[in-house]
């Protein structure tokens, strides 16, 4: 069995990948002005399910967890406020 | 501290919601018969961030990780199993 730093190496990396791959939404969404295509629906239950995984990270004292939801919480902060500005 | 059971439910929610959240693109791209908005390099991205949570999740033996990485993986392979049948 690996010990914890490896563990954790694994979980970072696996964070990095998933949050990375949400980076283009954000570029896109910066670039056409525009998040039409990201509905408030799919906005807030994404939302609600990485809150969720913060504090399942949090009660399970994984730190990759609640790392690297918190920089996706971060960006999906940055999308809604976006959203808000470009549809008023 | 809550126990063991509670916190697994904890996570299971947070997988439902982050998974449930990645459906829309799956109808929309069965609908449309196109997922051109979908490069290979953010799929290929997204799964191997995802393929590295399930290890993590193995490695720390958290059920609710496992799992909910396991049902996005399938349907990543469906949406790129799409994807390729559409561009060719």
């Amino acid at each position: 069995m690996l010990n914890k730093e490896a563990i954790n190496f694994v979980g970072l990396c696996a964070g990095a990948l998933t949050t990375f791959s949400f980076l283009p939404q954000l570029v896109a969404t910066f670039r056409s002005k525009s998040a039409k295509g990201l509905s408030y629906g799919y906005l807030l239950t994404f939302a609600g399910g990485v809150v969720l995984w913060i504090s399942y990270g949090v009660l399970l004292k994984a730190p990759p967890v609640i790392l690297t939801n918190g920089v996706t919480l971060g960006l999906l902060v940055v999308i809604v406020g976006l959203k808000v500005r470009y549809e008023r």
